[in-house]
């Protein structure tokens, strides 16, 4: 049997991998477009089969409140019920608790929440969602955690730290289903010294993967770069390493620099929706009155289906008059965007050429060399 | 060279026929999907492709107003601007400087009226329309005609059907591109009389087809239908008849049976994007609690790639949850069941079959037979 990870190459810090799992290979670094609620947003499962990711992710939270998991399960689990079939990872709802719900209160126990939907009271703890992602039926499951906004004084990081590792616990000796593969998520915000002890803890319970999670979540830049480069070298090689939520392009090649394997974010879909889109040589907004008449496609380097036929000047007009159509292709475009920046650079690493993509990359998306 | 309509066969009054133009052949009957500004709504170009129209409809007034027709033109026209390779056919712009804008006056010469969207002022003449029809490089080009509100008197009719006569004059005699053929309008409410006397106008000045517009607006079904019945007969034969923005599904087979040939209509893409699905059984509301757990695809009877993977069920959910995809698969779904329908009844009337498929439809659409 072919292990769950297996690490191929290394170029720098940079590493390229393969993750097995029944329901087919995610070769790494990989990025996941997000499927909150059922479906990728804008796009259809069609559409997505023809970006041809080899995972998308779902929302542990939001489809449990709506449809519900037991819906779910009971309709044939998440991917039927999408008619998705390569592997899906569920998050555990944790970040989503903290963040979209009212009036959540922490226990040892578990999170009170209140819906951000109707207001109905609600009960998260461990138990339940690992319920739920066996219901829906992911490929990989990620384990409950706290996760406290930043900044934050060591003592309310220690304290979380403490839950988020006894969850974490209980999230394992949770019984999911045989395909099933749990990831633990390492807390500790800036703190080098708390990440550790937080990576010791996860260590000891023996996850299938490791997921960097609260990041992203409020503190600078330079600070998530400074932690990932610091921390990143500490984790072991053997097993895949996710960084949750990020991040724009150049926080992932700089996590794909420190030797992160796995990313999701929600800006190439949710910046589509605002007329964002990513370019190779940065980011545009199509909204602008300039692409009125320019016939160029969105990023004349990008050779996918929507840059291949429509115009900027027809992108600009169809969100002037507020067509749907305009989402559809422009999420197309920056999940394209998104997945061909972690396949090249999976393909720099496994030609050991991973510096030269990086600066190249680097250049041409900033207008200047990373040195400047 | 090819006749610009052939009449191939009848079967009882039903006609089936083949539309040439140096874009493509368009079988007849035929729906045409309304692509007002731009785009089919919620969908995009390669979804239309997929639906495999002969051809779409675009709208005059909206493309003027929005991004303009200059733009358009310069840009290489509507097809290009679209990346949609098949004809199009665009309407005057009369019918919604009359139904959409505001303060609208009608002179001899033409109508002033204001945007729907910005209240700028405008003034729209038959020789605007065709200028702004030529400009978008359409394939067929529609008269710019008045369109009364029913019920109206017959002296307002007669005053509305004689402007509509001169202005129709005017737009034969503006000078269109080499590829587009000009349909004029019939008008005349429901009164046979004038609507007889629109037609001997109107063949007078020889267009290449012919279309009824002024009906479906307002007028009870009925009286619709009986109009249709006794003036269709006395259109010519060797002229495409085109019945503008007519409708529901039984509308257009009742019409087909009255020999018209063409037809658009907002309905099955508006529908959509409020929940609403045409079967073969009739239409349903996919909001409806009763679909949560329907694993059964939208119509049972369809081939489209939407009935082909996706369950009520998970339309159900994405149209609660508000996502758009919803849209674009009911909208997908909803085109393919209006192709389908111009589509069965054309094989129909080649083998000579339409009653036995106008029963059958009908029966099965209605949960009983006609004559009920």
């Amino acid at each position: 049997m072919k292990p769950f990870f297996q690490l191929q190459s290394t170029s720098s810090k940079a590493r390229a991998g393969l993750i097995q799992t029944t329901r087919g290979e995610i070769p790494t670094p990989q990025f996941m477009p997000v499927g909150t609620r059922g479906a990728v947003k804008s796009l259809t499962t069609e559409d997505v089969e023809s970006l041809n990711p080899p995972i998308i992710l779902g929302n542990t939270y939001h489809l449990y409140l709506r449809p519900g998991h037991h819906l779910i399960e009971s309709l044939g689990g998440l991917h039927r019920f999408m008619d998705w079939k390569k592997p899906i990872l569920t998050d555990s709802g944790g970040f989503q608790v903290f963040s979209l719900s009212d009036l959540n209160q922490v226990t040892e126990n578990g999170v009170h929440f209140r819906s951000h939907i109707d207001g109905s009271k609600h009960f998260m703890t461990p138990e339940l969602s690992m319920e739920i992602q066996r219901s829906l039926g992911s490929d990989i499951v990620m384990c409950f955690d706290e996760c406290p906004a930043l900044p934050a004084d060591d003592q309310t990081l220690e304290a979380s730290l403490k839950r988020t590792h006894a969850w974490a616990r209980r999230c394992r000796d949770y019984p999911l289903a045989d395909h099933q593969f749990l990831f633990g998520i390492v807390q500790g915000g800036l703190n080098l010294h708390l990440r550790l002890e937080s990576l010791s803890q996860l260590n000891a319970m023996d996850f299938s993967g490791l997921a960097i999670g609260g990041l992203s979540v409020g503190e600078k830049n330079e600070q998530m770069q400074q932690l990932l480069a610091d921390f990143t070298p500490h984790m072991p090689e053997n097993k895949p390493r996710y960084l949750m939520g990020v991040g724009k392009p150049l926080d992932i090649l700089n996590a794909i620099a420190c030797g992160v394997d796995l990313f999701d974010c929600v800006l190439p879909t949710r910046n589509a929706r605002n007329g964002g889109v990513f370019t190779a040589k940065g980011p545009i907004n199509i909204k602008n009155e300039r692409f009125k008449t320019d016939l160029r496609p969105l990023d004349p380097d990008c050779s996918c289906r929507v840059c291949a036929r429509h115009s900027r000047a027809y992108l600009n007009h169809l969100f002037k008059v507020g067509e749907y159509t305009a989402a559809q292709l422009m999420t197309y475009h920056n999940l394209d965007f998104f997945l061909s920046l972690t396949r090249r650079a999976r393909e720099s690493i496994l030609s050991d050429r991973f510096d030269e993509f990086y600066r190249s990359f680097y250049k041409e998306y900033t207008g200047k060399s990373e040195e400047e």
